[in-house]
């Protein structure tokens, strides 16, 4: 790979500065405040005790996820969509992948008939706030499960998450593959790809699509290489974060 | 790849019957009822002189779809979308989807500054409809820029299409991955992929998603393989249902 | 009656053709595709055991229905009820309408405790709409019932069914009562009704509207005898397209 | 007919109490508070200069109709449809009603540019709400146009009503027609018929239902005769509410 | 305080003409139509047996009000909040005033589990409609309670009202403190307040707003004043359309 | 005032720890990250050169507030409004509140056509949470106005400023009033008021609730007093943070 540099100096294979506040809420069972260069998300985990009752009495839980953005979390202001009264799709499409992304690493038996809803809101916006939110959520939820076990809510010896899970951006600009794209390098991408990935690198999600001209097999290779080299990375940085597994007060 | 018969006979990179009913509405400039086995989507076009506010005066048109199934489409009863009040989040998803597809196949300065709705209404549902959608939005979208050509709104020799684009579901059941899924298998599948791709052969969109266990790289290359084998042949039917080019009566 | 022929060859007293495709769908326990001319109307029925909440105990059944058009069955496209968020006013009141006349010929005790929901989805548009989906819903209904008869969820002999239903419009024109308006027709029309009659001739709704000038009690005497003619001949083809009774396949 | 009396006394040909109050409302341009009996329905008329964009420059105005029940205006709360987020469909069908029934006889190019909007807010329910509403707008709506051409905003001798029009229900009840059902009589009607009429004796609606067995000929013409006289009296009462025409200050 | 006479001739302590119409609504279990000069409100009380399922079992009632306008009850007609498919802030606010006022005198224990439901719906508005409305809810709530008391569902020894409520609005004209403003006043007033107080003198509500300038202690002391002779005389008007206890028919 | 000791260790007249950070958003035009004890606000202040279309021509400019609160910001997970569709009654009266404040301090002049929205977005509640925005939205609002008048929207000279704003919240808790409540606190109130003022210690708005029994004169003149000391204190930390008054980067 040559060596381009990026506008913000990172080589194409570099991911932004990455942060992970662990327990930034008091008030939440679990929560991360996570960073991806200038994009903030605040997640949070909500344990509640109980599914819903089209669920009842099967003895496996669920876990849902709502991703949503402060109306300055982006450049120009957007309109709040609780003003306008409803949710835009871009907002239930992400929502829905990063719900689906944290359950292919959880076993519903094993989380019993519990419910755990993840809230990723995004207070600043820099591209990459989808892979970001499915990043932090990960944390949120281990200590929302751990905080459980505690509370004998979960079995001492379940083990209700079967993996861990990360996600990257990647996209082709310029016909160099990129990793962790900002939202100037977004906005400039011919190809955008999302990776959600397993921490033993196995795909949960992949979401290729063409901006502008349409990719081929060979430049889909590439960006799958990049992508999972980027989720292991992250992958690491989850692991730093959750030392010690029993979060401080 | 071993004998393994399926449900309905097909082998595992067969196709369902499909069908192409070309010029079905009455009313729409364009307009196609395609059928993938029990699956029927309704596919029009509109075409509209002129382009939303935000657009005008960049020499640019636009196209947009809108996707919706019938509350009796599936095999138990849905609630009406306008009944509820609100679009669910799936339905954005696949309207969104649809939309981007046709895009990329779209040169929107030879189009010029003229408006293409696709709306895409599901009669009947068994699996695929989204794929459906798109491989029969194709050809009400041809035939929607050929009415234009004729009235003049769009220049004689203007080339508003650069490819066309045919859309397919992939999985893997019980270990093998298989085609063009219908609702039983997609029910079943352990992973589950739309792919979209030009009639070049190219990428416009990739999305899968473990429903099951994580995925390996292994199967998502098998994945690809069969996906890019079913768009080449629905390519074809595409081609074969648009001769002549011009639409009789 | 003079020889007035209308612009598409009919006489005054002329139905438009009439084709209705029983079981059109694979999943409704009871469907009709009805054709009106050029208006086609895809009626399913949908059978459910058991009825809502605040009709259980009393031994009732419930028979509703649902109206909508697609967005395109139109000469210009509509915007979706669904994503304006609310259902119009015409939509509503036509949903009713065809409750209302489907209800007029069901014996809610012989139903027993079971609900039955009628969708009518407008595919194409010319006029007649409501008419053309009270008739086709009748047929979608009789073979709901059949269904659950076969499936013991309504006794043997029962007879739900105390008469059938058919509509048809009637409207003056020119000074001349025709019967069936299409679209150019019903816009031109000084007074148009909706007649909705049982299969023995009696009324069950009768809905005259002076479109301009108000009309005399003649006028109106001269429209119920053409309505009650033409629901006359709706109810033999209904017949017809119900033998046998028992559906194929 | 024979001596049937009814629960309240009134012979079947009899209409109930009917009042009207001209000008009740200090703010509208016109208004009536009418009574039907126990029936009370505040009717205001709000006249604008100017129409709606898409009619501009086509020299004519406009008349639309809102109608709305007090939640308490019924014998039990009802759920306030604003609190509920849509208008239900009987609102919308009635608003619907009244609109085109004091449009039929408004010409429009007499009442040039100029929108009137009646709201017909039901304070107090005891059936024939719909009936009541229809009368009392005409009141309001004489008002609102006198008041118009105090202003100049309508010429001096232009005619914009060409007629009056009002309103009345009829019913069958255990075989007899009956004249302006109260709530108890038209939960019991058989059928049930609701006829708007001008004041020359013309229908401009006529809109029977059977609520429980369909109804023959001879019944539907000894309806449309009971209305008739009874439209017949209504117009009488409008024109002593609008004596002097001027109305005082 | 000067002699500066007010528009309607009133001087700055003078409340506007008051009318109490006491059981205006057949339907109601209390009602009371109420006016602070030319501002009408339509007080109704529903009175249910039984409470919300959340409130279920704790021997404890429930009180809650809802607040509206009548579209045309203003100068120029407002849009219906029903049609716009949304409850506004400021009917949110009022509504929750309304309801936190009436809340502030009843004894929950001694109301049981029954459930009030007051609506103050604006027949006409010229200032002070929210003042008017409370203090008219009031009205309705004795009678809806007296009802109750003769119904059984509140025991005849039972003091679910430990006190009355009232209120009036103040502001600051020109420099002079008014009482009780009527629609020109309020919007030329600079500072505005609201003030709730019980038959004894207490404070439910001080709400107070500097729509011009800030405003100092010792103008929020004058209004104070003011406005405490104001609801004391409005405590008078309502004891006073309360005799005799027991509402006549 | 006896040495009562509140909860967590304050006197009664002790405001909780505040701090300001000032700049925490990178996007807008200004911001500020406040906490008032474990309640934590963040305001971002957007800046648009123009204002409403109905304010045009004017020459003047418009403020304008929306507060909200994340769904896990509460000890229990609330539903979104964005997701039920719809803003509640709190959450307007708050953003009414909120933008009232900063209006009074405004001079919308010196302004010019110019537009400021102020979002204050509750990430964390524990008591307080509309007077931490209000007060924490005024540091956002002076570092807009300093972004606009280096980019020249607002004149170098012009003073849009008349004063600051500051808020807090008092409360009788067992006879005793308090200052700044927190949640636990809060819940217990007797009664409950917030007080908004200047920097030059008039008031901008007074709203006192009786959560419990009614309060008199005296309890409403010690309460006022403590609110007026807090909102000094404030004010001093407003300017605090505020110095320099140039934003660093």
């Amino acid at each position: 790979m040559t060596e381009t540099l990026r506008s913000d100096g990172r080589r194409p294979d570099d991911l932004r500065e990455i942060t992970i506040e662990r327990g930034w809420s008091a008030q939440a069972e679990g929560s991360a405040l996570i960073s991806f260069g200038g994009t903030k998300v605040l997640c949070t985990a909500s344990f509640t005790n109980g599914v819903p009752r089209w669920m009842t009495g099967k003895g496996k839980g669920w876990v849902t996820a709502e991703y949503a953005m402060l109306p300055r979390s982006t450049n120009s202001r957007m309109d709040r969509e609780s003003v306008k009264g409803r949710v835009g799709g871009r907002t239930h499409e992400i929502s829905r992948l990063v719900g689906r992304s944290l359950r292919a690493v959880v076993d519903m038996k094993a989380l019993g008939e519990n419910t755990i809803v993840i809230d990723c809101d995004v207070l600043q916006a820099d591209g990459g706030t989808r892979t970001a939110a499915i990043t932090g959520a990960y944390v949120a939820l281990v200590d929302a499960i751990e905080w459980a076990r505690e509370k004998k809510f979960i079995a001492q010896k379940a083990k209700p998450l079967i993996d861990s899970v990360a996600a990257v951006s990647v996209g082709i600009i310029d016909g160099t593959p990129m990793l962790d794209l900002a939202y100037v390098e977004d906005v400039r991408a011919e190809t955008d790809m999302n990776v959600v990935a397993t921490g033993r690198g196995l795909f949960v999600e992949v979401q290729g699509t063409a901006e502008g001209a349409p990719f081929d097999r060979r430049e889909l290779d590439s960006l799958l290489d990049l992508a999972l080299a980027g989720t292991a990375s992250l992958t690491a940085m989850q692991q730093a974060a959750l030392q010690p597994t029993v979060r401080e007060g």
